[in-house]
């Protein structure tokens, strides 16, 4: 086990920064790599199988990175492929965490007997939040609704428009009798401000990453070796566009980030791409030999 | 050449249907095969060796439906990979058309000096359709604007509420002095009352579609036998879930769509996918043998 062994953390994009967030909060001398596959975000419309190829891609590289604990942030994976990554990479030295279970956990924690379920597409179809609060309490009534234009709409930087709290407004007109909400993905903890606007103070807003944070801290005491304590370094990775995501990273992450490092896929894995400079214009490929 | 060949039509997802829409309206008799590749989209963020896999692979899957030309819809794919296709499989007897050179046409035809562009965030990158432009009519201007959250909008059947109204507002507020709107990107004809209500009288908001299909249609007189005239009978296949591909089929083609074949890649390559549906739940890859 390498000694300064940094943690990866997971998502499809920005949004895994607010889980981030929190962990550089609850243990700031941890050392964290953390990737977004912003180019291929969101995840949440995407088919199960594409989710599993980009998710096999990049925990193969941040295992690459020199990772031993990667913690899957994005929903849209710990919901979908998080037992299929546990089972083709985990070993006693090479662990992949997830958030379904930490949120669900907080949830039942917290309600009164009905949670609301916000999340992608992909996310809600998979139901797995609600088997997983099932299995904790059988009783509880649990509303899943998919809310896929908000991670987008959090992207695009616009949470803070009247279209943020209308596309929130209707997002929440299906939910009935709920007295908890669960911020299922990422990117909604930046909605916030809209939530707690237009839920009403009889309705608790969970965001899972402070839950994540501490269950992970927890985990770490029980696994020694595998999350080293280190220096409080941070690497981006970002198989999007550099720029764009340094603009955003500060507002999910709530610090200056450092300078992104650009991946990209080559030959069906993410490599690393120091000049990754989008081509302009038609793009020919030459003739194989 | 096969008596019967079918025409392909190539989109990322549903968006091409609004092209196929005015295809059928000018051609009613033509045989069709639409490839919606829904099942990765949105391509705008992907790097451009991943479209070029994908627009190969799509291409290909419509050459082995015996189709003889395809007519790339997408204009994401048909600004970055069209060239590429047309080297790549293009001859006498099979072509691959575009959407951005009629697109360009129809603008400078229009235009009075200043042309507005609307697209993809990858779309407006290539440049593409300003260099169209610009070898029809050098003296026009050209504005450039990305709207990545439009197609995602339309895609959730958004397109008739405030919220799309504001975000048209949104993209159209970088504008300044165009007489001419040019909707680049296939979802957004879907938004034509939007922006016909807010770009005012004085600018003319175009859709290439009709423009598309009469090309295609003075094209195919030229030549005679590529393309000839069948019995009207459309067939779709999508590599997204076909359920929720047939929910929006119909509002972009603006007629019932017949039921949607599954394909999915395989090896490399698209391939035919009948017992397509979705997984629900965690799924778990077998191991590699």
């Amino acid at each position: 086990m390498a000694p300064g062994a940094p943690v990866g953390v997971y998502d499809s994009g920005f949004g895994g920064l607010t889980v981030l967030r929190e962990l550089r909060r609850s243990l700031p001398a941890l050392d964290v790599v953390y990737l977004g596959d912003s180019g291929r975000a969101p995840y949440g419309g995407r088919d199960a199988d594409t989710v599993l190829d980009f998710a096999e891609q990049c925990v193969e590289r941040l295992f690459g990175e020199g990772c031993q604990v990667i913690i899957v942030a994005c929903h849209t994976v710990s919901c979908v492929a998080l037992r299929h990554l546990q089972r083709r990479y985990g070993s006693a030295a090479r662990r992949v965490l997830g958030v379904t279970i930490p949120a669900a956990e907080a949830a039942v924690a917290q309600t009164r007997g009905h949670i609301g379920f916000l999340g992608t597409a992909r996310t809600v179809a998979s139901h797995t939040f609600r088997t997983e609060v099932w299995k904790l309490a059988p009783q509880v009534a649990v509303s899943e609704v998919a809310a896929p234009l908000l991670a987008p709409l959090v992207e695009e930087g616009w949470e803070e428009t009247g279209i943020a709290r209308l596309a929130v407004q209707r997002y929440l007109a299906p939910f009935a009798g709920i007295d908890t909400l669960v911020l299922g993905c990422t990117h909604y903890p930046l909605l916030a401000r809209a939530f707690r606007a237009l839920v009403g103070p009889e309705i608790a807003v969970l965001n899972p990453a402070p839950e994540v944070a501490a269950r992970f801290a927890a985990w770490r005491q029980r696994h020694p070796g595998l999350a080293p304590e280190g220096t409080g370094r941070l690497r981006i990775l970002s198989s999007g566009d550099p720029a764009r995501f340094a603009r955003s990273a500060a507002r999910f992450l709530g610090e200056e980030p450092p300078p992104i490092e650009r991946v990209a896929e080559r030959n069906g894995r993410l490599a690393p791409c120091p000049d990754g400079s989008d081509p302009v214009g038609q793009i020919v490929r030459p003739a194989e030999a």
